[in-house]
């Protein structure tokens, strides 16, 4: 299977990691939107104008799946997506959801979403979980994580300030849903923040348990041909899919 | 006169508040590239590419002067704006050195310049400052800035905790340049940790002084016609412009 994998900017390798190492793909074609990232502080429709044009990116390689590994595209333009595509389309908030479920023993856990302003306001995440039973929600959009994570500050004095001001005032969440592909890398500072016992829900894990227990993956690859493309300044994102996933 | 006045976003705004206490102009006609903002990361083609088409927007206008208030555009796109557009171009870069030059008795005075990444990487304020004749400058890219002042953020703990992020290692600065047009809303901030020997210099004032000198007007307008265009979302910009200028 050749899948593209969708974002509105690097953020979307951290979803390529998980991919990879499950071996899913026969080849990933990756597509950043660097040009005009970041999504999350953007209208719903520039969101869904430029998810369009990513599809129609996409009708070169012949994909049999597109991944969104952006959250806020998940949140908005998906129905969009799928009516441009030739293949099937699946975005992170539905896995991340079902990830949730998984992960928690009991419907009334309470559930802390962080994400952009963007996927926050679409009350998505919420509405998933509604419909799988869980009621105990609290959402916050945590806009500084993305230039924080950005300015390469994954902990310290910056950061636990930032987590003062968003969490001060919430209920210690049970699982905490990292809504945005930047957030895993302070996933240890909000791990070490909230407690050992809080679960933390990633997006590129969520995709993957999502994606084996939908599709039939017969063959495994463990060594997918891979194509890096992004809207600006490629060479940029190709040294970084580098060295994030060890090419 | 008739003056168009560019930024990415609405950070133009605090340029437009000088123009209109100035009393310059008979129309002013703004235009924030609200769906593509920020500039300040993206690269010097994509950056180029952006201001040509605002200038080819303002040409539905017959304006006298096209203003760019954002300090990316001045440091990378004025020569490409001047060969397209029908009027003068001025940027923020040459007046905010002369500013700089009018506020400091000494050409020995410590200059510190913060921006974004780009206008920092582009040097322009040095070549400015370095060909007055000022040679003891630091300049830094306080990523962190715009983002805050976009949460609102404009005093605290996490604004402290930047500062030293940012500044712990740098001389204590004569002069600071604001080289960003989100940064006069943190001004009150800087000043404080700069303490008050340290002046200020402020895109919109600096802009303001440049033209009293290089034009000739020879009426002021106390109440100009005002439009407000934005590449997204117009309404929310129009709303901030009325808060900001108090129309």
């Amino acid at each position: 299977m050749k899948v593209g994998v969708f974002d509105s900017g690097i953020g979307g390798l951290t979803v390529v990691k998980s991919l990879l190492e499950h071996q899913f793909f026969e080849e990933i074609i990756y597509f950043g939107d660097t040009a005009r990232v970041p999504y999350g502080v953007k209208d719903k429709n520039t969101i869904i104008r430029y998810a369009i044009e990513a599809v129609e990116f996409f009708k070169n390689f012949e994909l049999d799946l597109i991944v969104v590994a952006c959250n806020t595209v998940s949140a908005y333009a998906l129905p969009e997506m799928r009516e441009s595509a030739d293949c099937p389309v699946v975005g992170v908030i539905e896995s991340g959801a079902l990830a949730a479920q998984n992960a928690l023993p009991s419907k009334d856990a309470n559930i802390l979403i962080i994400a952009t302003k963007a996927t926050v306001n679409s009350k998505s995440y919420e509405n998933e979980l509604h419909s799988l039973g869980f009621n105990n929600l609290q959402a916050k959009a945590t806009s500084l994580f993305v230039p924080l994570v950005e300015e390469e500050i994954y902990e310290g004095e910056i950061l636990e300030a930032a987590f003062k001001l968003y969490f001060d005032d919430m209920t210690p969440p049970d699982a905490l849903i990292l809504g945005c592909t930047h957030f895993p890398l302070i996933a240890p500072a909000l791990q070490n923040y909230f407690g050992e016992s809080c679960q933390l829900i990633h997006s590129g894990d969520a995709i993957a348990q999502y994606l084996e227990k939908e599709f039939d993956f017969t063959e495994r690859f463990s060594e997918p041909q891979m194509k890096f493309f992004a809207s600006e300044n490629p060479e940029a994102l190709r040294k970084i899919a580098k060295k994030w996933l060890k090419l």
